[in-house]
């Protein structure tokens, strides 16, 4: 028997703080037929957050450092603030969602990042994902929406990359459905020419990959995005698209990730 | 057939804000036998947060005005930090814990309160507690822990009373399984002298409590709660209880409430 169609998407960061490209996105996103989970960034809003609260945010290398401080406002701002708006408005555009965290159900289960060479403080790389449990939710009508933050086995709450979210639940409910990962943002797709929208290169594979890399047209923060695009297709997810928020019904617009 | 036993808690915000205790009370829970359900206030966290932003918490006869910037903070403080520590913990512990709020799966569905007589800004009453896809959830073998913050059918948050919300998912619950509601705060039960922790009043109905209100024995804080407990038990609850946190395994050293 074929496997039903499921898409799983990521919203990044830059179309949450723009809640008119957002509401459009939520609104197509409600539209959607099938089955579907969507995994959504922070934005701007925790970093705002910590600068009210007088609490410094350190990056390195265009990742957050989190400490304990961050963590909590991380905990609020994703899990609570947004992750609510965007399974209200939803709900509101008439599809089911239900809001979760890595936590909730045990779906996910992460352990904190190893503090060397670098430390990065309380974040969490994904070991598990319990696909079965999240398919029975799905199957029931729900269409989960996840906020980037996980937990340890023993209740530590943990910062996680969202678009390695996407990847994991991608990857492991490919058991149980053709999966279709979809990951929209500002961009067109992945650029040639990052001033030029019209540069999409619509397709890339594992040798394409390391020949941008190799001649540093694929900037610093698109590769750990490729690299989560190339590991889902290389393990079992049926299709991966990199593109526009605004065309989440049209991906074949942005980048296709191919298989070698 | 007899219905399963379902065990419907509400936490205050007293425990909430203290951490050894909190830890405790989410061990004991964690224990219990059989199905259940958490619902969590907020305790102080939201105020000192909206303090530390430079938001004044707005009070009128004891509950909280919502206007936006209030409202961003709950959401944030109920269902981002505080809902995902407790599910995380209650996950260390061994119980599978699913964290919820109302708007996740439209479980709860609630309506902006009235402005007239008081406006109370951005507060929700519930209007519909979905309670055949909560015992869905429950069957499969989740523990909700809910957040007091729901959503109206269009998709806007609302800051909800978690005492209230205790007593409609009991209601709602009844339906499919013999609840037994119970109220746990910082104190051993409804007292005759506020001030004498051994002068619980074993047993209140509605006559008792009309009594109790009219010789001002029971305080202002605690006129709702018995409101909430004593529709709780009239509409097909099967057992109310308030009382000490740490007495969770042991609610009727508390004051229970009686049917008339």
């Amino acid at each position: 028997m074929q496997k039903a169609i499921l898409n799983v998407i990521k919203i990044g960061g830059n179309v949450i703080d723009n809640p008119p490209q957002l509401e459009q996105f939520l609104k197509d996103f409600a539209s959607l037929e099938g089955y579907s989970v969507l995994v959504h960034g922070g934005g701007k809003i925790a970093t705002e957050m910590a600068k009210e609260l007088g609490i410094q945010s350190q990056m390195i290398d265009g990742r957050r450092v989190t400490d304990e401080a961050s963590l909590r406002i991380v905990s609020m701002v994703y899990a609570g603030w947004i992750n609510k708006s965007i399974v209200a408005q939803i709900q509101g555009f008439g599809k089911n969602a239900l809001g979760l965290s890595g936590p909730d159900g045990q779906l996910i289960i992460s352990k904190k990042r190893n503090p060397i060479p670098i430390n990065y403080g309380w974040v969490g790389d994904i070991e598990h994902v319990n696909g079965h449990a999240l398919s029975q939710l799905i199957n029931l009508g729900y269409h989960p929406v996840f906020a980037p933050i996980t937990a340890d086995k023993k209740g530590q709450l943990l910062n996680t990359n969202a678009d390695t979210m996407a990847q994991a639940l991608a990857i492991a409910l490919s058991e149980f459905y053709q999966v279709h990962l979809i990951y929209c943002f500002e961009k067109q797709g992945v650029l040639m020419d990052p001033k030029n929208d019209d540069s999409v290169i619509s397709s890339i594979d594992q040798n394409t990959f390391e020949e941008l890399k190799k001649k540093e047209i694929v900037s610093a923060g698109m590769i750990p995005k490729l690299e989560n695009a190339l590991k889902a297709i290389s393990q079992g997810v049926h299709e991966v698209q990199i593109g526009h928020a605004k065309n989440l019904k049209f991906p074949s617009k942005g980048t296709t990730i191919k298989a070698l």
